[in-house]
This record gives structure tokens, C-alpha cells and sequence, in this order.
């Protein structure tokens, strides 16, 4: 049978259900899915091709999947760092995104972003920002793919005044993606004090209505927690609760300050959680109970939240920080095992964004979404644990080739579906103006 | 004036009493010197050289300090990962050091460990393990900066068998090196737990009469503090200021389980601390109580510890996961704030060690021990902070050169010191036989 391509690794992580590691593995790929996934031996005798890739000492995985971010904001990377919270927001951020978003700034920044994530192997986003419409089209042509939700809020903004303006955006930016082959419309009520319970209950019965994700920001802060407590009597995820909102269809971020009593009505409803580690740190809003929910049965994925708060979009850094803090965290240093930080990474993040029947694993029919990572490299080297290594000593620049929707969007540790030096010559024609 | 060469860079921060940023800068350099350092205009003006080197987009710092590790154990990187710490220790560690260790061993390991670190932007580390003499002779033929000492303890290994077999060994070692330009011997007694009263008195004389620094295991983990205060009714810190073992030429590594009593003696005698944070993190050790330390005024440097409990020797990396976690846990965002966070990495550390007169800062008549970062990178784009994105953004493999005691030894992110696949190969031909 004749495959498109057939991509050859020293090891291959399929992250299906065993877990199954092969080694001297092969992937075939047709169109965009792959067609088939076994050893080297095996796949040669089954399959031939045109293009056969064979590198030295590489292992190949799926794609990294970021499920929290505000991907526009690198253009605000590192723009305020070391402050208290409040004036953060306050003096550096709001002011500057009240100034500067526009589409043409999402466009322009969002090249950046996904030049940044692609080479880190992340082959999927989960925004929640402004503008989504320019972010779905600058998203599309570097060959990325990503869950895009317009922010939703009671009050007035740059890109709508009113919280039916904002859904009447998002229902249009549905109406217009859902379906696109790399960009998932999502519903993205920014908050549960930001959102009222109409606002709520609307961008709720929207996503019924289209069947698409929801995408919320849930207890980041104490604040946030004692400000809902106080509006209505009720914990966070209780009150949500308590709106028939919660399901598996939730993507909540953060969830830092959740009671054992939340924890276990967000497994029950199988909501899945983006622990955002280094910007939690970073901000100082907490720690996330990360060992209790996985305990409870809830699917915690990685996000990077913005690149002003981590202040990179690496998710090859959350995964180490993430596994090493919360070990210490539970004095146990079994917790969070390397291959549990990789179906987070893949399969689980794949799950809670509803695309776990296209991606997040490297199974026959799914869509050909990988990384291949350059084991030849000093920190890498010697090898005795090929799971330890992604997770411990890899670094996003060890990432040489990275396949999206069964198109090779990385090769050599460089973007080929746009010109780098470009992107990074707007970022600072952009900067230049932001600064002065 | 003739110079040997002249290195410009966008940003040169000199980590002097100012911390003085030089945009536009250049450093000249002579022998094993910094001649001058200045804006490209001024050195320009001063030095001529017939080696002038000038790239776009880039940042010159002091070389980054390793202020504790076991360097050749980069030959067990990953070797046994998600464990408890007995069964790591008991089953895995000591009896892969107790098959292989040798002269030859370590002579390998640490030509691995000095071509990641170098790689890195580190210039200098701090050691403490076996065969310290072939390590030395490894790290200068490499051209790096090491700080050795032959690990003391009361019970015997492959390397001795006695404390006074030891004690032997470490005197000779001191002997041997002392006055080398790159390598400076010291006295390494393992810990509290491991030598006791009399072993470290020895250490503490021998340390004195050749006026060389201490490097000790402090506090690591809990276990450890409870054994010393059953055996001597004393607190760890205390125990050793009984001795009279503490004072500025002593480096203690981890100081996790710290009383605030203890800390402020080892303020009062102004002895550095090594903060192991990834490590620490990974085998559950605990959090040290860092920002206490510092607003006593203790010298706080980084450290990696050995590869089998990081799993890297990535300065660059310790340094943000420390300065995020420590706000997490401080509750505080502007705590290890990102110049803090630059000083703990070089001068702090290079005090520390008893360096501090020769490498640490960027100055007139020291070492020319320097990092020069690539900045045109997606991930450093755009640039707002050159601090904050070394602290919070950059990556070990931004390095672009290294230049350590007056001579380049990594170039366009090149060791040009030795042959990097060649200690790569060696390293893969030894981790077959420890694996089988």
C-alpha cells in the first residue's frame, strides 16, 4: 500500500491505551491522518513511499497540547515582571491591551505565538482573547491547529460593549470555523466574576446549541473565590453547578483554590482542568491541589496561560516544573511519574478539549498530529528512560521536526511554513510602538 | 592599546555593585583578562584588536555558577526516576556507583558533564564526588572553570577506606591543583550523617591550613536533621558552630530544613548556601527557605545537584523554576525579583566559592569568564527586560559562546574544546554496560 510519507524514530510514544512505547517504530502517514503506526520492519513490509525519513536517534510523540492561553499576548512578554497583582493588571496589562489590540496586532502576534509553540512541539492551543477571527486565519496559514473562544464579559472592551455583543461574536466566529479541519470555535465566558449568571447561562445554551467546548477561568485567585463566596453564596464550582454548567465539554483553567467538595463534583462531571503551573507561580496566586484532582479521577491538562505571566509558551517546561513542584508539594516523589505527565501533555489534553477521537495519541485514523525530538544532544545523553527524558532534561529547543493535520510544519528545528525572520521583525516593529 | 579581542553585544550586564546594564557594549579582552568594559564606542575608541567580534541581537553575562553537583553523575541521568528516596538511594545509586566508579569513569562523565554545562552558559561548578584528580585533569583540558573536592567520609568506598584515607587522598588533591588557573581544590566532607565530630574537625583544619573553601551537605532532608539531633542534642546549624566549622569559606548545599535561628547563623558567618531547587523538587526533599535566607542576608547561589536527581546541570533553568516557586510560596510576585535572581547566579556565586576576586562580574582586571545569549529567538521576542527574559524566558540552548579565563571554548553554540559526538559516543558505549 502506498503511503504519503513514512516517518521513522529510535522510539515512538502512541500514548494509546497501554502506554505502547515501540522502538526502531515507523508512522505512515496518508492525507491527514496516519495510516498506520509499528515497527520500522513492520511498516516497510506494509506500506511504501516516496518519502521516507529516517533520522538518528530521535523519538517521536503527539503533539503538545497547550489548553490555556492567551497566545497574543507575546507581544506583552516580559513588558512587566516582579509585581504585585493588582498592579500588573491594573498599571502594565489592561492599559496595554486597551491600546494596542486590534485585529491586525492579533494577527502579527499570533504568528509569533504559534512559531514559538510549533517549535516547542505544541501542535494545539486553547485560546481564550480578542479578535479570534484574525488569530483562526493567522492560526490556519502557518498550519497549526487550535480551539479559539472570543472572551466573553459583562463589561465594554476594545471588541464589544455589551455581553451580547461579545456572544453575538462568538455565535457568528462558530458559525463561520465550525467544521475547519485545525480551528475549533469554543465559548469563552471569561470568569465567574467577570460573567454574571445570565451571561453565563447564555454562553452555556450557545455551546449546547453548536456543540462546542466551553472555556473558563475558574478560583486563579483567593480574591476570585471570596468575590464569588460573597456574590452568591456558593463556592465556585458549586455555583456552577448549581447552573447545570458543568460537563464534560468544560475546560476550566486554573482551579487553584477548589475545596475537596469542588474536586470531586468536577470529576463526577468529567470537566477537565488546565493547570497552568508557571504562571501560577509566577503571579504567586497558588498552588493547585494537582495530586488530589488526578486522585479524584479529574482530567488535569497543561496550559501555559499568557506569555506575559510565564513568559514563554512552553509546555515542555510546565511538564517538568509541574511533575517536580507537586512532588514536593506531596512529599512524594512517586507522584506525578513521567507517564502520567505525558497523557497529560497529550492524550488528556486532546480529551478535554473534545478532540480526543482526532488527536492526543498516535493510533491508526487519527489525524497525523507529532513531534520528532533530537536525542543527540548532550543533556539527552546517555538514555536509560525515554518517558524520564521528555518529561526531566528535555528542552523545547531539542524539538526537530513537528507534523500537523499530516503536513510537516518543522523540519530541522525550523518553521517552514513561514518565514521565522519575518515574524520576529514585526514582533519588534510592534514592541518599538508598545514601549515608546 | 592592542587587545586580543573585542566582543560587542546589544546588552552587557556587568553584574558590578550597580549592576550596570551597557546597551551598545563591548568588553576587551587580554590573556586571561578583561582589559575594559565599556559601549562599543568607548572600547572602540581605546582598544584596537585584530579580533573584533559583533553579532546581532545578543546579551554578554558573567558566566553562570554551579555552586553544587556531583558532575559525573550525568552518566546516570535518568537512570531511575519517580522513586522514593531510599529505594533511589539503596537500589539504584549506590549500587551503580559502587559497580562503576574508577578513574576512567569519571574521566568520561565529566567531559559530558562540562560540554552540557558549558553549553549551558555555566563556566564554573562546584564538586563534590570520587577520583577528583581525573576530573580535574578532564575539566581543564575542556577550558573549564572547576572548583573540586574529594568527597570525606567515615565509612569506606571504591575511592577509600578510611576518613584519614580520605582525608589523605584530599590533602594530596589540594596539593596537586592548588594555585591551578582553572581548577581550585577543596575540602569536601560529605555531611553530618555521613562524617562525624572528628572527621569534620579534620576537614575544618585541613581547610584552614591550606586556606581552601569547605563544600558540606546541610539539612537535605528531614531524616537527616532528627539523626543529627539524636546524636548531638543540636540542631544541625548549631552543631557545627559548635565546632567552629562555620565562617565564609564554607558552601553548604541544600539547607532546606532550616530553623530561623539556624539561618541567622549562617548569616552571621557568612557562609553561602546552594540552593538545589530542581532537585530538591524531584525527590521531595522539601522547600528551602529561601527568601528568609536572603532577607538575612545569607548568600543564596544555585546549584544543580547531580544529573540522577534533576535530571540536567541547567543553571539557567534552576534559576527560573527558584525565582517562581519562591514567589509561589512566599505569596509575594516581586520576591527573587529577576535581578536578584542574576546575582545569586554569578557574583553571589562566584563569592561563594571564594572566587569572587577573580570571576562573578564583568570588571576591569577579572577573569574573562563571560556568556554571550542569542536573542533572536521567538521565544526572546520581543524584548521589553533583558534581566527578566534571561531569568524568565531564555533557555540553556540560547547560549551562543562561551569564554572562560580568556579563550573561547564555545562558539556559534559549538564546544570547539573537544569533539562533542565523540564524548556523546563515549557516553552511550558506557551506558550500555551499566544497563546490562
Amino acid at each position: 500500500m502506498i503511503a504519503d510519507s513514512i516517518i521513522a524514530a529510535d522510539y515512538i510514544l502512541t500514548m494509546d491505551d497501554s502506554l505502547t512505547v515501540i522502538e526502531n517504530g515507523a508512522l505512515a502517514v496518508k492525507g491527514t491522518d496516519i495510516l498506520d503506526v509499528g515497527t520500522f520492519d513492520e511498516i516497510s513490509r506494509a506500506y511504501t513511499s516516496e518519502r521516507v525519513t529516517r533520522k538518528q536517534q530521535n523519538v517521536i510523540f503527539p503533539g503538545l497540547i497547550n489548553t490555556h492561553t492567551h497566545a497574543a499576548m507575546v507581544y506583552f512578554r516580559g513588558i512587566a515582571d516582579d509585581l504585585p497583582l493588582q498592579e500588573w493588571l491594573n498599571n502594565h496589562i489592561w492599559p496595554a491591551e486597551n491600546k494596542w489590540l486590534s485585529p491586525e496586532f492579533i494577527s502579527d502576534s499570533i504568528e509569533l505565538a504559534c512559531l514559538e509553540m510549533l517549535k516547542g512541539g505544541v501542535t494545539v492551543y486553547n485560546d481564550m482573547y480578542f479578535f479570534e477571527d484574525s488569530a483562526a486565519h493567522a492560526t490556519k496559514k502557518i498550519g497549526m491547529r487550535a480551539v479559539l473562544g472570543s472572551g466573553i464579559l459583562d463589561f465594554p472592551t476594545k471588541s464589544g460593549n455589551s455581553p451580547d455583543e461579545y456572544l453575538a461574536h462568538a455565535e457568528s466566529f462558530i458559525k463561520d470555523w465550525k467544521g475547519d479541519e485545525l480551528i475549533s470555535p469554543c465559548i469563552a465566558p471569561h470568569a465567574l466574576y467577570t460573567c454574571g449568571t445570565e451571561t453565563l447561562k447564555k454562553a452555556k445554551a450557545m455551546a449546547e446549541q453548536y456543540s462546542v467546548p466551553l472555556h473558563i477561568h475558574l478560583a486563579e485567585t483567593k480574591w476570585e473565590v471570596e468575590e464569588v463566596k460573597m456574590r452568591y453564596r456558593m463556592k465556585p464550582v458549586h455555583y456552577l453547578e448549581s447552573l447545570g454548567f458543568l460537563d464534560e465539554t468544560v475546560l476550566a483553567a486554573h482551579c487553584i483554590w477548589l475545596d475537596d467538595d469542588e474536586i470531586e463534583v468536577l470529576a463526577k462531571r468529567k470537566a477537565g482542568v488546565s493547570h497552568c503551573m508557571e504562571s501560577n507561580l509566577k503571579l504567586a496566586s497558588g498552588f493547585a491541589p494537582v495530586v488530589t484532582m488526578l486522585m479524584s479521577g479529574v482530567k488535569v491538562t497543561f496550559g501555559t496561560d499568557g506569555a506575559a505571566s510565564n513568559n514563554d509558551l512552553n509546555i515542555l517546561s510546565e511538564m517538568s516544573t509541574t511533575a517536580k513542584v507537586h512532588k514536593a508539594l506531596s512529599e512524594n516523589p512517586t507522584a506525578l511519574d513521567a507517564k502520567t505527565v505525558l497523557l497529560m501533555a497529550t492524550r488528556w489534553g486532546a480529551e478535554a478539549l473534545g478532540l480526543g477521537d482526532r488527536i492526543g495519541s498516535l493510533e491508526k485514523g487519527k489525524r497525523a498530529d507529532f513531534v520528532s525530538m533530537n536525542l543527540n544532544k548532550p543533556h539527552l545523553t546517555p538514555l536509560y528512560d525515554i518517558c524520564s527524558h521528555i518529561v526531566y532534561a528535555a528542552m523545547a529547543s531539542d524539538v526537530d521536526a513537528v507534523m500537523v493535520n499530516g503536513r510537516f510544519v518543522v523540519e530541522n528545528g525550523r518553521l517552514i511554513t513561514a518565514d521565522e525572520q519575518e515574524i520576529l521583525s514585526k514582533a519588534r516593529q510592534w514592541s518599538e510602538k508598545i514601549r515608546a
